[in-house]
Order: C-alpha cells, then sequence, then structure tokens
C-alpha cells in the first residue's frame, strides 16, 4: 500500500470533459515575477531586469481545465533571455506544450538606459517602463512593444498668461506600437523625449539643470501637444504599423492628472 | 496699466489653430477623486463612497487644446448624485460644454453591501470594486457596468488527489456588462458568488465559519470552472448583451495568480 | 443527532492555552475598507467618505488567540460616525470586549474641502489623504492625526541660475502632529499650503491659472526649505506637542523624489 | 559675453545661509530605480535584481540646501554590486561628500531563490521582497535586513470546527532583523517557512500539490502561531540581537486581512 506522498496515479482532474460548452478564451498564470536579460541596443550588452510574466491559452469547450505547472516550466525553458525575436518561440511552445490554438503573453519589466546630462555629460541611469505584448492564433502571430517614458512638460497656456514662470511637471507617455521589421525601446524612447518639453534624466550638475530648465521654457506643451508630436513621428517611421500614444501630466497645479490619446487604426 | 493679477484679456492658447493634422482620440483630466452617492438597489437608500474619475472627449484636428476646467465644472454640475441612468446626462453635457462629437467617463469607487453570515445572521458591510465606463459618439450611448466581487475559490484538483483538505485562496471576479433595461450592481455580486466555492463576508462566527469552510470544500471550482458558471449565467440573463468575466486566484500555494477570461462578443 | 451547520458547541481554539512564552504586541485585523462620515470644521456638515481601517490589541502569551470577528463587531458599534473624539471610545472599546491591556486603531481616508479658486473665485474640491490613529496602553491614550496635502514646489537653484522658467512640480507634504485640545484638519492644511510655493486646486481658470503660476515664481521652495517652514508655523502652534513632516517632490526633471523630514522630539 | 548655456560661475542657493534654526533630519532622495547584483549565499553566483533605492543625510541648521545629484553620484559609484557588507562604505561615502554626521539608505528589491519541489524535485524561482537598511551617525552604524516571505497558513479553528476542509490562503510573513556577524537572506527565507503550514513554490506537479495540500492541513498556524514561531526562532538564533516579526494573512473568507506582530527590544 502507497504511503500518502509516494506517486501513485494521481486524478487528473484538469483533463475530465466540460459539458457546459463554454470555450474559455484565456486560462493561465498571471503576475509571476521572473529575473530576464535584454540585450541593449547600441552594446548588445545583456541588460539583466525583473519582469512581472502573464502566460495564458485558449481551453476548448470540451476540457474542464489547463495544466497551470507546464507555463512555468515553458517559462523556465526559455528564460532568462528575453527579447522581440524570442517572443514567437514562447508563444509557439505554448501553443504546443499545452495543445492551444491561441497563445498569449505580457512581459513588463524597468529597463535601463545610461544617459549623459547634457552640459556637463555627467552620467547617470534613467529607468522606463517597458511592456511586451505577444499573441499568437494559429499561425499568425500578433507582437505589440509599449514603451512609458518620464518628460518634463511645461504649459503653454500658463507661459502665454504669466508675467514669469510657467508651471510644468513630470508626465509620462505610453506608446504602443506593432512593426515591420525591428524596432528598439532606445529608438521609441528618443522619438518620445523629442517631443515633449525636455527629457528627464536621473543625474544633472547645476549647468545641466539650468539647460533643461531653458529648454523647456522654449519649448511648452500640451498634452495634446506631445501625442501629436509623438503621433506625427510614428507617421514618419518606417516600421511603425500601428501605434497608440497617450500622455498623462501629473500636474503641478492640481491634484489630478491631464490626459490625451492618439491611435492610428491598424492597416 | 493693470496690475498683475487683473483679470485682463489673457491668450487663449488652447484655441488656436493646430497644423499638423492629427484628431485626438480622447483629451482629458484623469484620475480625479470625487465623492459621490449611489443609490442600493433593495432600499433606494442613498450610499455616499469616492470615486475616481477621468473625463475625456475628442479634439478635431484644426484645435490646439481641449478646455480643461470645464471638465470638473461639467463634474461639479452634475455629481454627487451618481448613477447608470445619469451617465448619458453627463456624456451629453461634456459634449455640448466641449464642443465634442465624442465624449467618455469613467467612474471606479468601492460600493458596500450589508451581508448577513450565513448561519448566525451576523451583519457585515463588504466592499465590491466597481467601475462605471460611459462613451457617446454623436447620439450612440455606450454604457459598461463592471464589478470586481471577492470570493473563496477551492482547488478541484487538490481535493481530488489528496487525502485530508484542500488549497483554497480569496479569488477576485471580474464581470464587465452591457445591457438592455436595467442592471444591478447587488444582481451582478449575486450572480459572481452564486459561481464560487463559496462567497466572502466581513462578519463570520465560528458557526458561520464551519458553515463556509464545508461550502468550499463541497464546491471546489478551478478558474476555468469560475468564469464558465459566470458565463453560463450571463447567458441565461435576460438583460446582458455582452459580457466580458475574468477570475483571478490568489494561489495559496503559490506566489503569483491563476487567471481566466471569457468574452462574450457584442451582439 | 446535530446535522452538520448546526449550531453545536464548536471548539474554541483561540482560547487554548499557549506554551511558547511569546506575548504579541499587535493582532487583530487590517486593511478593511469602511464607509465613515467625519465633520467639517467650518459648517460642521457630515462629509461622507470611505477608510482603509486597521485594528489590533495585544495578546498575553499565554492566550493561543485572539477573537478576530470582534474587531468588526466593535467597528460596526462605533461607526460610521467618526472623529478625533470618538477615537478613545473605539479604543476603550476594543480594550474591554477583548479583554486587552493595549489596544491600536488606524483609519485612513480621503477628505474634500471646497476650495475657491484665487481670482475668479470659481469652487472646486480638492482631496487630501487623511490618517488617524490611536493606542491606549492601560490608561494612556495616544492619538497621533497625520495629513498629507498637495502642494506646488518650484526651485529656487533653477530659478536662480536660469535666464527664464524654473522646473517645478506637484509636491506631497506630510504632517503628522501630537497636540493638546483640539487639531483641526482644515487648519494643518493651511499650515502647510503656507509653506509650499503655491497651493493646489482642482478648478482653476485662466486668471486663476496666471496668478498661481507667478505666486509659486514668486516663492521658490527646496524640500528643504518647505519641512522647515511647516517646522517653524508648527513650532510657533499652542497646540501642537509633537510633529513630524515629510516632503516629497515629484521631480520635473528627474524620475525620483527629492525627500526631507524634520521631526520635533515628544515632550 | 557668454552664451546662456554655457558653464559660467552658477549661483549656489544650496549653500547660502539658513536663518530659521531647524536642523533637517533627513533629506536626500527617494524612489531612485537602480540595477543592483546581491550574492547568492550557496553559489556565490551574482544575482541581478532591480532595487527601489533611497538616500538621506542629515543638514545642519545654518544651511539652506543639500547637493541632490552627488546622492546619484554616489549610488554611481558604489554599484552595481550590493550586499550587506558593503552597506558601510555606502554610508561612509555620503557622509563624506555631503560633509554630514548621519547619513541613511534604503534599498528594496525582489530576490529569487531555485526551490525544488518537495516531491518531484521540480526546479522553479521563487521571488522574496528584500530590504536592506543602513544608518550611521557619527561613527556607529546601524543595519537592518527585512525579508518578506510568502507562505501557506491553513487555520485551526476551521479546521477543528468542520467536518471536512479548512479555509487557508497565501500568507505574507516580513522579519525585520539586527545581527552580530553575518546574516544571510536564504537563512531568514527559512526560518519563516519552517513556521507556517506550507511553503510556497512556482512550479509544483501534482504529486507536489498532493503533498502540500496535505502538508498545511496537518500544520494548521494562526497568524498569531506565524509570527510566535517565527519569534521562537529568532530567540534561538546565535547571531539575531533584535527582530521585529509581523504576519498577514490574505483571508480566503474575507475581504481583508488578518495581523499579528511580535516585536523584540533592542539589547
Amino acid at each position: 500500500m502507497p504511503t500518502k506522498h509516494e506517486k501513485t496515479t494521481l486524478a487528473d482532474c484538469q483533463s475530465q470533459q466540460d459539458h457546459r460548452r463554454i470555450r474559455i478564451d484565456k486560462v493561465g498564470v498571471k503576475d509571476l515575477r521572473y529575473p530576464i536579460i535584454v540585450r541593449d541596443k547600441k552594446t548588445q550588452e545583456p541588460r539583466h531586469t525583473v519582469a512581472i510574466v502573464s502566460l495564458a491559452v485558449d481551453l476548448p469547450e470540451h476540457f474542464k481545465g489547463t495544466h497551470m505547472s507546464r507555463f512555468v516550466e515553458i517559462l523556465n525553458s526559455c528564460c532568462p533571455e528575453m527579447n522581440i525575436e524570442r517572443i514567437p518561440i514562447l508563444l509557439r511552445e505554448l501553443q504546443k506544450k499545452l495543445h492551444a490554438e491561441a497563445a498569449h503573453l505580457t512581459l513588463e519589466f524597468p529597463y535601463f538606459i545610461e544617459k549623459q546630462a547634457p552640459v556637463t555629460g555627467a552620467k547617470g541611469l534613467v529607468d522606463y517602463h517597458v511592456k511586451l505584448e505577444g499573441s499568437v492564433y494559429g499561425n499568425d502571430i500578433d507582437v505589440v512593444l509599449t514603451v512609458t517614458v518620464p518628460v518634463t512638460t511645461l504649459c503653454p497656456c500658463s507661459k502665454a498668461i504669466s508675467e514669469y514662470g510657467a508651471h510644468n511637471q513630470r508626465g509620462y507617455v505610453t506608446l504602443a506600437a506593432r512593426f515591420a521589421g525591428m524596432l528598439w525601446i532606445e529608438d521609441m524612447i528618443s522619438l518620445i523625449e523629442a517631443s515633449a518639453s525636455a527629457p528627464i534624466y536621473s543625474l544633472l550638475k547645476r549647468p545641466d539643470e539650468k539647460f533643461v530648465t531653458e529648454q523647456a521654457y522654449e519649448n511648452p506643451v500640451f498634452v495634446e501637444d506631445l501625442v501629436r508630436n509623438v503621433a506625427v513621428r510614428c507617421n514618419e517611421h518606417a516600421d511603425i504599423t500601428w501605434y497608440k500614444v497617450e500622455a498623462e501630466n501629473m500636474e503641478s497645479i492640481h491634484n489630478h492628472s491631464a490626459y490625451a490619446c492618439v491611435e492610428k487604426p491598424a492597416e
């Protein structure tokens, strides 16, 4: 007679028949923290970071449940190295190992870039929030890359109507894009920073602070301007086939945000 | 000569012409905290709560900016009383005062219901997270009501394979619905609670704790079962025309969640 | 023979003897959401809001457990009306019903004040985060009132070194205080707002925006200045016997905060 | 004449005299995200992760401000390698470069450990939340290491009174400790996991799920038991000189947490 913890044949509830006739669109694991490695554009150096990962597949109506432990096994076998090219591999593994038609993944992580202060050249790491989303339906793979970039925004109205000064604040621009070929996180960040009043740095000495203060004052933008500036640049970008850009200003004169959004319809 | 704070004619930057030819889908205020009143189904008593509010309109390509202060003025004029019937009024005000074709609003708030413990009848308030979303495009109004309900879920697999016990945990079911006629928050909550292993209470005495422990053990559900049970009930509901149901289990044996989702295509 | 859900005598595990000889400092319920009513200083009107509540008592070393359901019963019996004077009542109830020597409570909630814009007088509600903390040890009651106030801060260095403009941002000042007599939330907010570059409003028309922009430019403060200005005012306040003031600026030129803190030792 | 962005002599506001006679306890940067490397106990392999960093110093009453950019420079010079032994080095640098008597740092980060499932030996990474806090006052250095560990907790009362089953849930135990010699994150985690109903894993196959379900049922613990079990183990630990242990159960039958806390007075 087996002792209670022995590996005897254990019931497989998940593989039982289901009779409710409801196909499940997505089932899987959510908000699993996982260390990953992403390569830097310029140096191709590995950048270590920590992702929040969600993985899911569809489930036909006649199966009672999916096999949750396989999601983690697949993640273990495909990580830590992670980048846009590896998303299809991970999606195909999910399809195959879970006998699914559709598979989905989301990875969100902070990504660091070394930036030089504009006058002194002092170096510091700035963190950007990145989201990688992938889906496969049969043979069709869909990938969306999203980057959230902190920027300085200075209010054109406040500047125009005031004798001196102008309210400004930290804003966050979130750009989601589909693309042909390759799209780099670094390029999306540059595109967004060029659309704001001024970029944000982690290390600024006094001459740099003077520079960015004046730069912001010379380049006032509403949230409306910010999303339009980004949209114009995305429209001109050869590889971006779809985008959605959102801007949110943590208003320095209010306790709420100003928000704007432009989405380009998928081709 | 006017002193600097006098009300002279101040430049209206927002009304300037814009030449980038980018129409803005949504622009407005986001994450404004606001006290509101929602009526209870049974008693029609006012229930006071605090909402996070976002309001937005579209902006034609030839205008530089919207007028942010009007959003708050419109909210002030329409609140604190808030319910599903008042959403179209608020949306029409946004259209009118901001000369917009489309308008959007989102209110999220905790909503409290007094529940009686199943054996002793002890009373306690349970909080549910509610989201009201409305959009108008020209004359077409679209409203979505979303409720997130905490429940107990007990794992069928763990129960089947173990000599005794079964892992269980708090789960959250989020049901979003479009509907003909009226849909009550209270009815959505009941529908969800009936689909789980057991409901959740804020006040349980020992006989109640015994009851819900055994109730959960007798009604094991995977996240897959949970969303299917809710989907079946929504399919049978006369007034629900569209729904999306998501379930998330804060797994007691893992540090991540199990997740499932079923969406009914809009008719 | 009783059916399984009948109210028979159920074991009271909590009252069992414990032999580990470890006294528990605090045991209770945490993060319970609850609707409460707080009175306004000026109008004495009831202000409805939603609190996050934690309640705890100490537990002598010889008892295995506390009785969790009583915390919720005591809250039900003392709420929804809640204010500083009612804290001792709630603490005494906890001591009595749970046979405890020490009892502790924390309530955190948004509190709304109607503010008038500085030039046009336009009215809007601004939300402040309030924390009420109370403890009783035997007969000694200790109460701490904490308010977090959003403000505008404009950087003195940026103003001094730049040809034009100055970076500014939303800052949050958190003031915790012990006091003799009565201390009003409204007075703490005024004290903090007077210490910043400018107050924050929810509704500003263009003449108001001009006013606060110039006001902030005329009153630059570092986080250091902000906490010192508040500290000086607290030192001069007849009823404040202890305080801790913290300021955090959501820097518009960085993706991190500037922070400062001053604490007055308890008398 | 210098152009506006040239490096001319720029006013040093921070070094100006202050006359408010208020010494500042802490001033610095807060919530800076930063990639760090922590060594694993067993393998001494570098573990890459991402920290939230706060750094501060005191400021004498006669100085107007600190020099914020130096905090980031010091962090850049001391990181990415980070561990308990390096905290004093970082604190001394803060004292020296900012001419301060006291200096403070806090690093919070997820830390990953590969765990093997109890029956099948399947491997998976589990994430733990770690906080490193250090302070120096003159020559006295104080370091506190805090680890938050997810565990399974099964309710003794629910088990005792129910015919079958017992409610269980994910709990979080937070142990903060001061220590003589060296204290490893891995050892604190083991100490906590041994005090709960069962440890948590990221990858469990069916035989493992059976094992942990039964293990939890055999080892019921209240939050009170959990903190006491940890306290007993800390009291027996040769190197732990002070500790504070908190347990929080995400109750599967309620929408709030059960909480307990024991603190050992510093020696």
